[in-house]
Parts: C-alpha cells; sequence; structure tokens
C-alpha cells in the first residue's frame, strides 16, 4: 500500500465530476492531505470581526482533492478510514451574517479566535471563568462526485457526502460514500478542531489540518446510498444539562431548544447571547428525544458540564 | 421530609387544571407512583396484534397524579429527581397504525412482547440472533397542569412536559419543569423499559413501573419556560453504526436517516422491515449532525453494535 500527499493548493471550490483528478491511488493507499481552514486561508490569527465583511465567498470551503481510486465504479461504495487528524495550533469560530440556526437572531459578525493547547487536548472558551472544550478534530468535508454534470455548490452535503459536518467521523473512524462516478473522485477539506452535534451557530473551531486518509473501495454495500459511519463512542461518566423545544414543526422545535440553553447559560454563567450561541455550536448537542407524539416535537439541546469549572457540583 | 403512595388507580385521561389533586405533598417529599404500561393494562403479556386494533383509544396514555406541591406558585420550577424506577418482567412494543415516524410506510398493526431479565439487566429482541437490549427504564409521561384551562390530550407533550419520552431521564436523573398554576399539580405514568432518542416507530418497551420521585420546588429558575434536565451518561467504548438522511427538509431528513437504518439493518442482520423499525425505536438515536449548511440538513441514525453478538467484529 502507497503513501500519497496532497498539498494545500490543491484544492477545488465546487463538486464537479468533470475536474481532473490530482492523484490516482490504487484501493488500500493511504492519502495524507494539507488542508487549509475553510476560509481558504483569509482568516488568519490575527483577523477580527472586520474581516468576515470583506471576506471573498467564492473561495470559501474549497476541498482538496479530487483523487481517483483505481477500481471504483458507480454502485460501490467507498470506504475511507480516518487514521490521524491533526490540528494547527489556533483556530477561529464566527457568527456569519445569513448563517446559522439562528441567523435573524444574530445579525452582526462576530469572530473569536482560539488559540488550540494540542498537548494537553483543549482550548479555552474563556479562561477567566475556566470554560474549555475538549478537542476532538474531524473533517467537516468529505465527499466524492455525483453523477450529474456540473458544479455544485461545497457548502450544503449532499448524498455523495461533502459537507457532511459530522462530528463523530474523527480519527478511528469509517466513513462510507456512494461511488456515482469511475474513480469515485474523492476530495475533503473543512476541519474543525471541535464541534457539537448540529453545528449550530454555522462555523465549529476551524482549522487548518494535516489528515491521513486511507481509502478503500467496497463491492458488496450496494445500500449505502448516502454517508455512513462507524465511530467509537467513550464517555466516562459526564454529567449533561439539556434544555428542550416542543412544538408542532421540528425546525421551530429545534430552534427553541437552542434559544432556551442560550438563556440559560446566560442565566447560569453570565455568557452573552452570542457567546452562549458559539459555545452551544462547539460543545452542545442537538438531538431528537421525541419525533412522534403529534402535534409536537421534543428536541433537547444537551451540554456536557465538564466544560464548566466544577462541574458536577452545581444543580 | 415524607413519603407517599399513588396507586395504579389514581389516573387522569387528559391534562386538566380543574383536575381535583389525589394528593398534598410538601417540598421536598418523595412520592412513590405503582402505574400501569401506557395501555391502562388493555395489553398484556398475551396480547396479539389483534389487541391493538380493538384497543380502547380514549383509556391510553393515562397518567397518575395529580399531585399538588405546596408553596409551588406560577413562575417557580418542579424539580423532579428520579430517586428510582422499577419495570415489571414482561413489556411491549407495537407498530400502532397512523403512529410512528413511517406510519405510512408501516399501516399493518404489529405487537411484540419482550419478557424484561430484570437481573441481567437486558432484554432479547431476538434470542436466536442474539440481539439483547439493555435495560434503562424512565417514565416517557411526567409533566404539569397548564395554565389555559380545559382537557389536553396527554399524547403530545406540551411545554409543560407530559409525554415527553425522553430516553435520559432515568434513575438518578432531574428533571425541571415550569409551574403555571398553583401547586403545580405533577402527573407522570407511561413506563419505558428501554428507548432510543426519538423513539421512532411511536412505542419504547412499554411496561408497567414503580418509581419514586422527590418534588421540590424552586424559586430561582425563571427561565425554566419548558422541561430541562439533567442526566449522567456513561459509555464505554460503544461503537455506533450510523446511517443519515440529507435532505432540505428536517422531517424528511430524519425520516430517510431511519429508512436508510432499516435498509441497512436487514442487508446486514437479516431483520425483516417492521422488526427493524421497532428496533430501532428501542435501541437507535437520532442525532442532528449539521443543520446550518443550507440547503440540506443532516440527521444521523446511531446504533450500538453491542446489541448484537460479536459486536466490533464486522465492519
Amino acid at each position: 500500500m502507497s503513501i500519497h500527499s496532497v498539498t494545500r493548493s490543491q484544492f477545488h471550490l465546487a463538486w464537479d465530476n468533470s475536474i481532473q483528478p490530482i492523484l490516482r491511488v490504487q484501493s488500500g493507499d493511504t492519502v495524507k492531505f494539507d488542508c487549509l481552514d475553510a476560509s481558504n486561508g483569509q482568516i488568519t490569527p490575527d483577523s477580527t470581526a472586520a474581516t468576515l465583511t470583506s471576506l471573498a465567498l467564492s473561495s470559501l470551503d474549497q476541498v482538496n482533492g479530487p483523487i481517483f481510486v483505481e477500481g471504483a465504479l458507480p454502485g460501490d461504495t467507498l470506504q475511507v478510514e480516518i487514521l490521524s487528524i491533526e490540528t494547527a495550533d489556533w483556530g477561529w469560530t464566527a457568527c456569519i451574517p445569513g448563517f446559522g440556526l439562528l441567523s435573524d437572531e444574530f445579525p452582526e459578525p462576530v469572530l473569536k479566535i482560539w488559540k488550540l493547547n494540542k498537548d494537553k487536548g483543549f482550548a479555552y472558551f474563556d479562561e477567566e471563568k475556566g470554560i474549555k472544550i475538549p478537542l476532538k478534530p474531524f473533517a467537516g468535508e468529505m465527499g466524492v462526485a455525483r453523477k450529474e454534470k456540473g458544479a455544485f455548490s461545497t457548502i450544503p452535503p449532499s448524498h455523495c457526502g461533502g459537507n457532511i459536518d459530522t462530528r463523530h467521523v474523527t480519527a478511528g473512524s469509517t466513513l462510507y460514500l456512494p461511488v456515482e462516478v469511475e474513480g469515485a473522485l474523492f476530495s475533503m477539506g473543512d476541519g474543525h478542531a471541535a464541534q457539537g452535534d448540529g453545528e449550530v451557530c454555522g462555523t465549529a473551531i476551524e482549522t487548518p489540518i494535516v489528515a491521513e486518509l486511507r481509502l478503500s473501495v467496497l463491492k458488496n454495500r450496494p445500500y449505502t446510498k448516502t454517508p455512513h459511519f462507524q465511530t467509537s463512542i467513550h464517555i466516562l461518566n459526564e454529567t449533561y444539562y439539556c434544555t428542550t423545544g416542543v412544538e408542532p414543526n421540528l425546525q421551530d422545535a429545534t430552534r427553541a431548544a437552542l434559544r432556551h440553553m442560550i438563556q440559560y447559560l446566560g442565566a447560569e454563567y453570565g455568557l452573552n447571547p452570542v457567546e452562549a450561541y458559539m459555545l452551544c455550536s462547539v460543545a452542545g448537542d442537538l438531538r431528537m428525544l421525541e419525533v412522534v407524539d403529534m402535534p409536537n416535537y421534543l428536541v433537547g439541546m444537551m451540554m456536557p458540564r465538564s466544560i464548566f469549572p466544577n462541574a458536577g457540583t452545581s444543580a
């Protein structure tokens, strides 16, 4: 099995099956990707909220690739084993106008720059308050080309993956993607140092990453029609506080659960609303608690207590 | 602090603040509830699918109570500490026509009777295949009366709780409910031996329960406008397999994630569709993986591998 490399300049800005592959690999080969953050290098540790208003939007959410995997044919499954992911020593989280689950309630641009303590595996959200986020790096974008001709935005995910923003596909996890074109044409990017289920403010802890992935063609999984994945979870007696939304529309229930957590974090931890919104994005998990007792859905926003000091002693 | 008892015959069939309390307790008192299952005793270990077609629907989803908690006033929060929950030695799961996330795709009544191995803490879903579900009992219904006059169905949850069907409020967890009428008027019922996030087929492992709850009035939580809860999670290196739905509508994405898991369980474990649907309801978790990369939401249905034999060796 060979090891290949992809540099940060080898990217593309749309999902398009006519883009020529930068590399051809055998099934079972490993590829090491060096990826800029999702701003394509436009945001740096010195950036401010003003930087957000001048971003070249057409350059965002680049993905590195595409990789042609020999033997991959339409109807096959591409297995992507995440062998390792390393972040930079900094990251950013932003409220970008028009983007995010509560974008109508948070219209102003806000940028937060993080220092990532990679040795200790956490980043301070607020050092004075002692709020810190465990780092669990993953790539927000992993996908293959679709069979349809044309150029598709890299911002929404599709049935072929792309911007899946799924925090569980960390090192040790395996992603499965449906192959629709010969060679699969796999690309990836959008490094995240940490994120909650939902990525509610629209951004995670965004960061450059170096990732090693092993790409293999599977012939016996015709049921892979959207991204599937396998992951291991290890939670040692973590306490969660959960707010809920109860509404006849799933979207409204989700927004309400988030809004209630923002109110709770303000009342209990003195966070202002936009701080709390960003904290939910990087550390809070949206779960569907019940989706059957009509007409009301119940959605939960679950926040681990261990990110706060003195976790477990408060009630 | 006193300990009070509520019998299985002390129930009501609607949320209605004009129902007279069966008990008055002090803040901090413990109440031991003896509750029939959500069929109000109509389903027994000898029932069959035919029983489902003759259920008296007006008697379903009874809740035991209401309890008047002295000192509880509108604007307060009722703290419900779940001290213990014990199930019966049997339970049931059903597909009830017209009920469930895929009710249009599963129109036939199906009833499954479970034997609950309480000593060992699991129940076989399929003994021959070695598929078994860990028992984590909780009450699906916990709520207080609303300020609005009238009788409201006990099937949908409301901002005052009720049929929250939230699997995380097990023994050791704490639920917080907004008080809207003097005395709070707390009731509970709907015992579940196990359930996944979502309760997708519309039922869990339904079972009679005996539960001990401590009810306390909190004056300093004006932000409790919907159910909140605190829970501890302990997962020792569990592996999950996750299917996804990727759709421009959250409801469609949720249904697709479930449908894909049903297909996967059929292909990999030989389960027929309705068996797989019920397995998802009692053991699979719906998570919102991303809700911001418009126009497509990504919802995951996560299934723990440890419910299957030889977990971890398969890929």
